[in-house]
């Protein structure tokens, strides 16, 4: 198969955040376009929980990415102007060490014995990837989603690390709603029998506790509004039934059902447990000074120091809401950078940054442009 | 342990719509109040789907009621003047006949051998009690949520039946986005193995599945803006901690949990099923007239004959959105029904009908005042 990544070792032992580190790690990642002699035009994203490190086909490797319309020659971040580098983040399973591989201490996969994971160690070990690569500063650190966290921790540990910032459907710290959402996707995965604990099998896997922890995220990632226009009340031929009792009438439930048979198998879910707690213990404020008027959200965002930054919320997002956006937007105007905040109505919600391109590729190409 | 309840037998064999028919089902309910002379002052509530007959305390049951403070003397709906009546719904466990109950025909418990439900069923037995009473046009029906949309299916189905209307938190037809959240938590029950195609026991029982639906029915039935106030980030002491992995850790989480305890013991599974699914079959617009412009929610809410309707809905609500209240009330001012039409701002989003009693309780109070 062909496969564009390439791999960057850690600093090993790599300190984590919440004590232990790891021995041997490395991250996954890709690169499009070229870097120019002043090293000046790199552009670094962060993904959400999920994707792997393929944000658009490359030469090594045709497979569409998960950002395709976002990213190459002409597209809204242009590969032929910009360095794009996407790694797979520090804990999942598409190539960066994560749960699933093998401790190199034991010879046995880590499982549950990979140490605790916070997005600020995310945050590290990308900016020892981007130094790795010859890179003092970039031009533009691009985070959505919970890539978004990871951004805001690796600005505000790494101060001067980036010119422009672009944050895309996060949140400066994990709320309740999308704490209780997400603790629902793990508990449904921890339930499972076949979790075991971590120890689980191709033979015995949670592969019900994966499928409603998908389907969870996927009501959550879209809007009901979006639906209500997509799916109304239709209702799926008889021939498409199944005879179980309950079984699945509607058309939205068959689409949820399809999002969660591609999922399952194919996203670890030690990964998926490990990456979902570090969202929801993600707090900026945290890093905020230890002075009086320290502590908060706007504190922490204070030590930010970009020139410039493009904060873009959709209104239809429950689960990362506007309002949040707007706090980035303030925070970091409040660091005396000048942003740009835009607030989008697409119908898709959460999910919109992957899908409503004209939308999010606009205000992305025309900041890019100004840079 | 003290009991209200009194029980009224259906006609026998009940039919339902789906097909099949019941044989000895019964009805339980309770009351408040007294009848007038003229048979002219009753109320009758339709419930959500898992609230019992007991809406509030009274002589023979003193626990308090799931709408306690609404319903009594000098109370919103002020049993000094009205006659109430509460039932549990048909399907359900607290004493009406449903998938828990023994099959007279077979001696064994219906379970999943349970004819299809409807939420036109519920209505159906609801009228028949209310005219088993003596009671040939009630004063007002009232219908919160799931009761909401049985208390449209009444109204349609026995025009005349009603004075007024009281319409509050409920869903002309359901729209995908509560299917999708109604199927997923249908969906971990029946992957529960304990669940057993519906054969569970006490010792085996889908305590995991029914957890799961029911901490995604109370993330649903709240709002992320009320739980940002009430539970931002606090965690638990330490020692209110779990040693296990992913072990609960937020105030939040720990919230649900022990809304979860609560209720999985306490209602049936199975019924859970059978009221699940009927809420997503519901769709008025099934009732409007064969011609032209029928088949339209507009076209079936037009056959609803009541003189006065009050149609609230919370601007918070995600599960029953207020764009839902707006358009029965649409329809009922359609059919020349004088509706008022109340949208509240309270924070509690679904459930505001069974906390925020200042809001709800003033705008029913004004209602019945006027009648």
């Amino acid at each position: 198969m062909p496969d564009a990544r390439r791999y960057f070792d850690l600093s090993s032992p790599f300190p984590m955040k919440r004590g232990g580190e790891l021995v041997g790690a490395r991250l996954a990642y890709e690169t499009w376009g070229t870097l120019s002699a002043a090293r000046d035009n790199a552009i670094f994203i962060l993904t959400g929980l999920s994707p792997s490190a393929h944000a658009a086909s490359n030469a090594n490797d045709p497979a569409l990415g998960w950002w395709e319309d976002m990213l190459g020659p002409g597209k809204p971040i242009d590969t032929d102007r910009w360095f794009v580098i996407c790694a797979n983040t520090l804990g999942s399973c598409k190539g960066s060490t994560g749960p699933a591989d093998i401790n190199p201490l034991t010879g046995e996969p880590y499982r549950l014995d990979f140490p605790e994971l916070a997005l600020e160690d995310v945050a590290n070990a990308s900016h020892e990837l981007v130094r790795g690569l010859g890179i003092d500063k970039l031009a533009c650190l691009v985070g959505n989603s919970m890539g978004g966290m990871s951004a805001l921790a690796y600005l505000v540990l790494h101060p001067g690390s980036a010119r422009a910032h672009i944050s895309i459907s996060t949140a400066p710290q994990a709320q309740p709603f999308a704490i209780a959402i997400r603790s629902l996707q793990r508990e449904a995965i921890r339930l499972d029998s076949n979790w075991n604990n971590g120890h689980y099998n191709d033979a015995h896997y949670p592969e019900a506790g994966m499928s409603i922890a998908r389907k969870l995220g996927v009501i959550t990632y879209r809007s009901a509004m979006e639906w209500d226009g997509r799916f109304a009340r239709i209702r799926l031929d008889s021939e498409q039934r199944e005879e179980e009792p309950f079984a699945v009438e509607f058309q939205v439930e068959s689409y949820l059902a399809a999002h969660a048979r591609r999922f399952v198998r194919s996203f670890d879910p030690n990964s998926y447990l490990y990456l979902s707690r570090a969202s929801d213990w993600f707090d900026i404020a945290e890093h905020a000074p230890k002075e009086p008027g320290g502590g908060s959200v706007e504190a922490a965002l204070k030590r930010i120091d970009v020139e410039r930054a493009l904060v873009i919320g959709v209104e239809t997002d429950i689960l990362f809401p506007l309002a949040q956006q707007e706090q980035i937007a303030e925070g970091l105007r409040g660091t005396g950078a000048e942003v740009d905040f835009v607030a989008l109505d697409s119908p898709q919600g959460h999910d919109a940054f992957l899908v409503d391109i004209p939308r999010f590729g606009a205000a992305i190409a025309r900041f890019l442009a100004a840079l």
